[in-house]
């Protein structure tokens, strides 16, 4: 079920007409290096990281705008010819939100990725949407500054991906997300116009919090193309530990315990055993695979707080049955806790033709009953599973390995899928905490969100979006 | 200029028509105990703590609701009949924003003020718009948890108009405002309809972000009945400084100097030689009268990690020329130190019968510019001016000391004002940052947002309250 407004699937599909003149204008726009057309161009930008189950729809074009104006004037005659439009960076999302569903043009931010200014004294940026975040971080760590979400492939994906999902990442526990970062955007609306959502202060109360109704809504209000940022001084220095656990419930009470004791390490994640089976597989690092459960924990600050912290958490975790603590001695020993880690999902791949990442959150305190859950479910439906995730945050990420070929497997991870959305809402959580809903989720929306909420997201899209070319068949 | 829909004054006053069924209609709904239509009563609620240059206007009715069903129904009715219905809490506001500028119902939720729930565990909790935010503070701080935003006003204010306003104070530089810890809301909407804004998580992309967009809409979107709250643990310890500087541009240096070593304080706040010497005459605590400025800086954290912050910032204070520093030495010192800085806007009501609180934001690095603007500007116009605010933040609150019924005076505040808020935005700043645009700025708006982005906010507004009867006349 997609919020359509109404129009047939005729009238949809008429959106996929095209002509030559649709290419030699797009042309003139953004000149003729800047633009896909072949077949084995638009195949490539015809799928994202998600496993969609649909057919597979191709876009008709591809095209690379080079600044706001150009973004600009395709949105325009995209309008008035009511062409879908779909903003891409590098496509790492996993909820199908830049699958061009109904053709159209994609737009993609590859040439507009500068870092347009690092501003010291005010602690923000101002970046394109095509910026890698990796990149920006390793700009600002070399001068002391710091932008904190840390999304597991933040070597590849971008900004405007970021925004668009509010994407997060293990340090969101101290830090927040993207969306606690973004001050002010300038955005493309639908119909060609350009406005500035916010201002470059971190407080602004001047009109409705256009900002924030942008950022997380997956390209589907306008088009962002230029963000300021907020940043803050980096920490002095971090330390990270891996916790091995006899259960989930035992690292999941150590957790609170770290919690009731008022610290706030930047990282607390729950890998589970399968999970750390399947890292040491690929990538060996000592990891002990006999546990149900390991807590990574990384702590930051000035250095004096970095050890006291470092030492409570370690009494903490050694009162609530910790059965091995590995603290990392020095920066290597960092580096590859942190790569096993990031090398998770690559990892699962070894085990099926497809990995398909979740993404639901629950409040925290209903971490165990979730991971049991999502356990349970896995059996019944036979189900290869690997549960990790933000357990700080109550935001967990389980692995499936399946073969998306076999009719069976992909039938049952379905009913699987369904039934993790409705534990998750069932124990007071939602449908997403850092992924997005895009093409994957959005059948799935009613379970989480009443009807009245619901009918005022579609008409906030139609005030936004009238003809209903942006991403069309996301999120609504 | 307001955007009245196209409504001519003569639909909006037919508002304010009442009868008698009204009053026993909304008595059915909440009890004759809790409503209030006499005179006097009247009188009392038709004005809040800005100085509304408009003729006076007084609500027909004020009532108090015990319950989110209570305040349904009256909605309901309200919508029904085109009856404004203006949201209230301490009123403690400084632009405007519960006067009943088109007379209607007060919707008073001083009976609605119960912390309904604080889970240690999720640091979350769950309260109702009537909780004074002291209060709340108060219950957190006795079991070690820490809810950071900390308006001036904070012993009377409540939660429901820290949310209306994204309420910050000085403890934002480091902690962020009211919206940075909003996670969850319940609004009733102008029909009456009961939604859930969110989740209860810390990380939430299902859907637009409606949470936000209801934290600074000043009632005009929604009727916010209950929030969950993101809490933090409370920082093990704090201090306090006052560091004094010859001139105003010392003072800003200094900041930078501290920034740029990338110290993090709590509070960075700014108080101008005319002010000090305000605050001694109402309450002598030995302030240094005779600099151009002083910084109010206040450090947290763990006890390590306060004292070397202490002493390194002690250290760039006098390498950037501090004439004075004094540092408290116990907790009665602090409480001193706070209590004089938290008196400012009373200690003003001493020079004249009036005093006007303003608020503009610019980008930190525009401090200098701005304060010595804002001076500039009072001596053109004749004004008692004291210059203070959140450095830290770029967010500074002159206090303009006059007799408002004095013509002429009154005349060069009014045309001080739009100079201000003129130069606000000239150096990339904004009309306000966490006091709100009320029914005192909205004839500014157009200074700070273009106009496709306020057509936006009249769609988005026409979307929420067809019927244009939620707090009428503020902000749009």
């Amino acid at each position: 079920m997609f919020y359509n407004f109404g129009m047939t699937t005729k009238e949809i599909n008429s959106f996929t007409h095209f002509d030559n003149n649709v290419i030699s204008y797009l042309t003139g726009i953004v000149g003729q290096n800047n633009i896909i057309t072949d077949s084995e161009g638009i195949y490539a930008y015809s799928f994202d990281c998600a496993h969609i189950p649909f057919n597979k729809q191709y876009p008709k074009v591809v095209v690379f705008p080079q600044n706001t104006q150009q973004v600009s004037d395709i949105l325009k005659f995209a309008n008035k010819k009511r062409i879908p439009v779909i903003p891409r960076g590098a496509a790492t999302n996993h909820a199908g939100g830049c699958n061009p569903v109904k053709g159209g043009i994609i737009l993609h931010f590859s040439k507009m990725n500068n870092i347009l200014e690092i501003n010291n004294q005010d602690l923000t940026c101002k970046v394109q949407p095509g910026v890698v975040v990796g990149d920006l971080q390793s700009a600002l760590k070399a001068i002391g500054l710091f932008f904190p979400p840390d999304p597991s492939n933040l070597a590849v994906s971008t900004i405007g991906g970021g925004i668009a999902l509010s994407s997060g990442g293990p340090r969101a526990f101290k830090y927040g997300t993207f969306k606690d970062y973004v001050l002010d955007l300038e955005v493309v609306m639908a119909d060609g116009s350009i406005i500035r959502t916010g201002a470059p202060t971190v407080k602004n109360v001047t009109g409705y919090n256009l900002t924030q109704l942008m950022v997380g809504s997956e390209g589907t209000l306008g088009i962002v193309t230029e963000a300021t940022l907020r940043l803050i001084p980096a920490p002095e220095t971090s330390n990270v530990m891996l916790v091995y656990f006899e259960t989930i419930e035992n690292a999941v009470d150590a957790v609170s315990g770290i919690i009731n004791n008022h610290l706030t390490p930047s990282v607390i994640d729950l890998i589970d055993k399968k999970t750390v089976q399947t890292i040491e597989n690929f990538y060996p690092t000592g990891l002990l695979c006999d546990k149900d459960a390991v807590l990574l924990i990384e702590i930051d600050g000035d250095t004096a707080s970095v050890k006291a912290q470092e030492q409570k958490i370690i009494k903490i975790c050694n009162e609530y049955g910790a059965k091995q603590i590995d603290c990392a001695q020095d920066e290597m020993q960092k580096q590859k806790i942190w790569t096993a880690r990031r090398s998770a999902f690559g990892a699962c791949a070894q085990l099926a033709p497809n990995v398909i990442t979740e993404d639901v959150v629950v409040p925290r305190s209903k971490i165990s009953e979730l991971s049991k859950g999502i356990l349970d479910i896995s059996r019944k439906y036979n189900l290869i599973t690997m549960v990790m995730g933000h357990i700080g945050d109550g935001n967990i990420h389980p692995n499936f390995a399946l073969d998306l070929r076999d009719i069976k497997q992909k039938r049952n991870f379905e009913k699987a899928k369904e039934e993790l959305f409705k534990l998750s809402v069932s124990l007071g959580g939602t449908l997403s905490g850092e992924h997005g809903i895009g093409c994957q989720k959005a059948n799935f929306l009613p379970l989480a969100l009443d009807k009245t909420t619901l009918q005022l997201m579609i008409q906030i899209k139609k005030v936004f979006d009238p003809n209903y070319i942006l991403n069309p068949e996301k999120m609504l």
